[in-house]
């Protein structure tokens, strides 16, 4: 189970730290993503030294592959993949429909019908593995039993994430049936806890996810009723799903406050590093997000000066460490014009060295902004972070 | 300047130091390739930790991309990849052959002469940048110049290494150039070398190459007027380029005792565990292979019970460490399950796992392999290496 425990505030922002019976996790965190039990090019021993404590999976590949039943059968994800620290599973509905595409008949402006891959009803979601194109079957039930099979600390309510402009009559319905899907998560996760507490297993906390689009009735309305169910965490889903930046940032200023204020609050799939520090402000604690390791493997870096593309020529003789500001392994040991050669001659250790970095700097981003509301100063350390990737790498 | 010495000899077997400006070498040892000045998905840390003190990188590779005068400008081959260990780089010639196909008018059997992307003259080799098809020439004295440049601990005499199965009148007439060629190899070493101890940088030692293909007569021909030249040490080159095991191994027994005892004998290019085991009871001091990185990123793996393809559904639900008897990072971290995963997965981490496991195999067999030496029971270790792999994961 997870317990939020309230440190300081600074305005909306807040620092907290997570108890689980794994450890603890201060707050606000950022979690790297381990689709397939492994965070791309690197190792559990990576994430530990960089100071990761949690970090997510994704339940639709590793239901996919390798099986949940076989990770179960070893000892569940934190066992299989050799990490000490705390996990968070996604509850693949994501996946299911942005790996998919929806056969239903939308109204209202909704994501167009697609060639049947993805068909939703009441019951649950009928979709083409991306592996194989075999028929899966997901539902509410089924995706909590899948995650307390993988055993990780935190598991995610099964929803429909649509796309954030949808018109509003498909997100009324879409949610309307969502709602009705976290009640189904909350009776599976009681249950199937329970079985797990015989057998003497770690238990899981459920969050519940709120969605909503851009519409600021229906949000309150899904945090409201997804608050009456006491679940032990909240997120809100349904962000950085197709609109403009400012758009989300103002949903999130607004909704993040309507979250229970003694659980812990994630915004899903979230995002640069602007995002994080604008969801901090909004008093989020939990963020994910594949960016940090999908661009590095691009060779696009983020740093205290902005982003920087490896692969740019004024690097080639340049012995400079990337981000002269960071601490990073990489940046300890390696030379801008090393990571560009890597980058060029296609070596897999330059993606494990950008990815370190990267990683890196999003933990540290959200260690400097802890430090800062403890301090009293977060917008003081926003405002600076702002500054100096204004300012470039020469400035 | 490298110097050899012999600290113990079991029959042919020996055991010794390489003595250089940075630092020292036990032998036998294992080099790993890190063709592009990275060996591939690991870092510098990870060779320090499992034990290599010398790598060997490709100058063909670093002369193309990203230039021997830029690594120069940058302080050398160490530093630029951060490496605190010894580097030995070959000489270009056997990458200029062996990527691109031949035009001279080869008589006796020898190699076919190909569509004009390589063009050997007394003079040089003309031939085809496989990167970008540009027009490229290497000679001895170009060779020894790009590797000064590069500033190995050990650079290689560029020599024309031919397939050993071409007819004797090829590696005669081959051979002839090469010796003229190791003559110029040794007056460039030797001028560069001057102009850089005045600059006061670490010197390069040339090894010489003897070649010969299967020919007792053109090897011991080889052998005698390289050694003339007094060179720091010495290579048999153009082994495994087509001959069986058999035949490699004979020759290596024939040849190496013929090397000079006072100076390293590396064995190039070479090879399997087994290959390795027969050039130690010759007395070759110094191998290098991309054997153990290729294949792990293939998913094949050495172990102590034989190969072992990691692919192989016998493993789905098997925790126990890939091999029982390695003490190497993987195989003290993870399960053969996972491992399994991660390359099913195409996740890089596995590839990385797999290469640190296969690299840790290599250097850990030639650190058996001087203990065993040191204690006169070199062949029993041989043979119980022998009977391990024929046991296979099961016995």
């Amino acid at each position: 189970m997870i317990r939020y425990e309230l440190l300081a505030t600074d305005g909306a922002a807040r620092r907290g730290r997570l108890h689980s019976a794994r450890g603890t996790v201060e707050t606000p965190v950022f979690m790297p993503v381990g689709t397939a039990a492994s965070v791309k090019t690197l190792e559990p021993r990576d994430l530990e030294a960089m100071g990761a404590r949690v970090i997510l999976a994704n339940t639709y590949h590793l239901f996919l592959r390798p099986g949940h039943a076989l990770i179960e059968k070893l000892g569940g994800l934190h066992r299989f993949m050799a990490w000490s620290g705390l996990t968070l599973t996604d509850s693949g509905g994501f996946q299911v429909f942005s790996l998919g595409e929806r056969s239903e008949k939308a109204g209202g402006g909704g994501p167009k019908p697609g060639p049947g891959l993805v068909t939703i009803a009441e019951e649950g979601v009928t979709f083409r593995s991306h592996l194989d194109g075999s028929r899966q079957f997901l539902s509410p039930e089924r995706a909590t039993e899948i995650q307390l099979a993988l055993g990780a600390d935190v598991i995610m309510a099964f929803d429909e994430c649509p796309p954030s402009l949808a018109g509003r009559a498909y997100h009324e319905q879409s949610l309307a049936r969502t709602q009705r899907w976290l009640e189904r998560c909350r009776h599976a996760w009681v249950q199937g806890s329970a079985r797990r507490a015989q057998a003497g297993l770690t238990p899981s906390a459920l969050f519940g996810i709120a969605q909503g689009g851009l519409h600021a009735d229906l949000r309150a309305r899904a945090i409201e009723e997804a608050a009456a169910l006491d679940l032990p965490g909240y997120a809100l889903g349904g962000y950085a799903v197709g609109e403009t930046p400012a758009a989300m940032w103002e949903g999130v200023a607004r909704d993040a406050p309507r979250l229970p204020p003694a659980k812990p609050r994630y915004l899903m799939g979230v995002g640069t590093p602007e995002d994080l520090l604008a969801g901090v402000a909004a008093g989020i604690d939990m963020f994910d997000c594949v960016l940090p390791t999908r661009t590095a493997r691009n060779g696009l870096l983020f740093t205290s000066r902005g982003r920087v593309n490896i692969k740019n020529a004024r690097f080639t003789e340049d012995e400079r460490p990337l981000d002269e500001a960071c601490g990073c392994h990489t940046c300890r040991t390696h030379t801008r014009a090393y990571l560009r050669h890597l980058f060029r001659a296609d070596e897999l250790t330059g993606l494990r060295l950008n990815s370190i970095h990267n990683v890196h700097y999003f933990l540290a981003l959200m260690a400097g902004a802890r430090e800062a509301i403890q301090a009293g100063r977060y917008e003081a350390f926003r405002r600076a972070q702002r500054e100096g990737w204004e300012a470039g790498l020469d400035g």
